[in-house]
């Protein structure tokens, strides 16, 4: 099986964690050093990896440190506050437990991270059960990997597939990562703009919608990169199955519990640090929605406990 | 009552069709110049203007090649060619109709133009009159300088509204254009990206949605900037009223006869004339889709033969 860089986008090497640097795809494939915690968060801060990079990151941050000696309660109040919508409390308070427990917690760590990426290739491996010879798949965002990786499964069970993916403004990581991952896999890939969803599902492109998600809540209502509500919307609109690849839940009851990050508005009105709106005129970037339970076809479970 | 420049974005002086680069923009206010009927076809296919842009383009075009002796047939020809989506065959044939009955042209063609410039600000009237004290609109694209003669209406009436903006992919006429116009007017504008529109919609930020048209059928279904459609589903599906400011029906029958025009890839993958998409991945670009009629709460009609 083939893996996509994004797949697994940290590394930790002696004391330095290495970070896929997604801003610069998919132009240059580099990756950054950090050396203790406070550069881990920065990284998270600065969206320089997301989605899985993130909590691959929370778990090498809190292993170096763990070696480093640092005190990890210390650690996990600086990583728990990188990214508000993003519940890596649930993760970092695991750790802690397992401290408090007194376990080997170096062993207990990468354990864990070994059972992630078995669990994510079952997790990929359950979506492309659901998808038929021929289907092409709307995706948006990215997730960290798993699209690619359903494509190698449906490859495997001699379905065809094929794939079309929204750009997914402002950081564009729909063209940028989703549809590169894609192209260097083999797969035939379409990159449309964000407004064009319901055009292209109107005229009947579009078998199945695949995303993943920043956080679940208990009542499975999921968030997700900003655009993923009025894609579940549409996708009900028009009959089309909304499946969601799901990190395991967090504490929160339901959806309305999760506190949704707001960017700097500069990060939509430049592009490439060039100002691209009128002067004085103001921006708003919520980073993530909230797609209710309710909308999503079937949740794809990662399922870490079994 | 003060006018955008992009409310009248194109001029005629001596033998020179003066057209707003709307491409330009915000950063130039530039003018550039077509000097035969050529030119004007050109200008419109590169997009430099667009909307009613368009329309009074092709009027000019018309003048201008009457005054220099060209005949109109070969004229109109070139103009219908020049964008597939647009009804601009309704246009040239009524002038052609004039010219077959023997109607003195120049006069036929000013007087026409008059008519349309009092007839736009009568629709901005009739918008403002369904818009009240402390509404909030959302629009997308540019409706040539409608939307800030909309809230100069509401303005003399003490209402006080805002709006918000779709920065409408790929060509950001929303950000680039009808944020800088409602901003130079004193309108509170707030840019976001096309993916935001269910969560602004869901936090309750919008309490209209006003949209151009360019191009309406016998039915009332309306062809407009590709991302109208999945706005009016999202409308409706938030309870939220969708107006349209339409121009005069073609002579099509419903929305599914109307030509979407495709173009071409490079203006979705590429920014700036610099590709941001990864090597060899292809896009799709329908540049306009179809809001059926029934997806419209009011249509607010350009009554241009009373």
């Amino acid at each position: 099986m083939k893996y996509s860089p994004l797949f697994w986008p940290i590394g930790l090497k002696g004391s330095s964690i290495y970070i896929l640097d997604e801003t610069a795809l998919p132009q240059k494939i580099k990756y950054i050093k950090a050396r203790n915690y406070q550069q881990a968060a920065k990284a998270i801060r600065q969206m320089k990896t997301r989605a899985v990079g993130q909590v691959l990151l929370v778990f090498y941050a809190l292993l170096l440190s763990l070696r480093k000696k640092v005190p990890l309660k210390k650690v996990a109040r600086v990583l728990n506050a990188a990214r508000p919508t993003l519940p890596f409390k649930v993760l970092t308070d695991m750790v802690l437990d397992w401290q408090k427990q007194g376990l080997p917690l170096e062993k207990c760590i990468l354990g864990f991270l070994n059972t992630l990426r078995q669990k994510r290739i079952r997790q990929a491996e359950q979506a492309a059960a659901l998808i038929n010879d021929g289907d092409c798949i709307l995706t948006h965002c990215n997730v960290s990997g798993l699209m690619p990786l359903i494509g190698e499964f449906c490859r495997r069970q001699n379905k065809k597939i094929s794939f079309y993916v929204t750009e997914t403004r402002p950081y564009l990581q729909g063209m940028r990562l989703t549809a590169w991952e894609l192209q260097r896999s083999g797969f035939a890939v379409t990159v449309i703009c964000d407004n064009m969803v319901a055009e292209v599902m109107f005229e009947g492109k579009i078998d199945k919608v695949i995303v993943g998600a920043d956080h679940m809540s208990q009542n499975g209502d999921i968030a997700n990169k900003i655009g993923t509500y009025q894609i579940a919307i549409l996708a009900k609109a028009f009959n089309i199955p909304f499946y969601v690849l799901c990190p395991p839940p967090s504490r929160l009851k339901c959806g309305s519990q999760i506190k949704i990050e707001v960017r700097p508005d500069k990060e939509l009105l430049e592009f490439g640090g060039k100002r691209i709106a009128p002067a004085g005129v103001k921006g708003y970037y919520p980073a993530f929605d909230v797609t209710p339970a309710g909308f999503i076809t079937k949740h794809i479970y990662l399922e870490l406990s079994r």
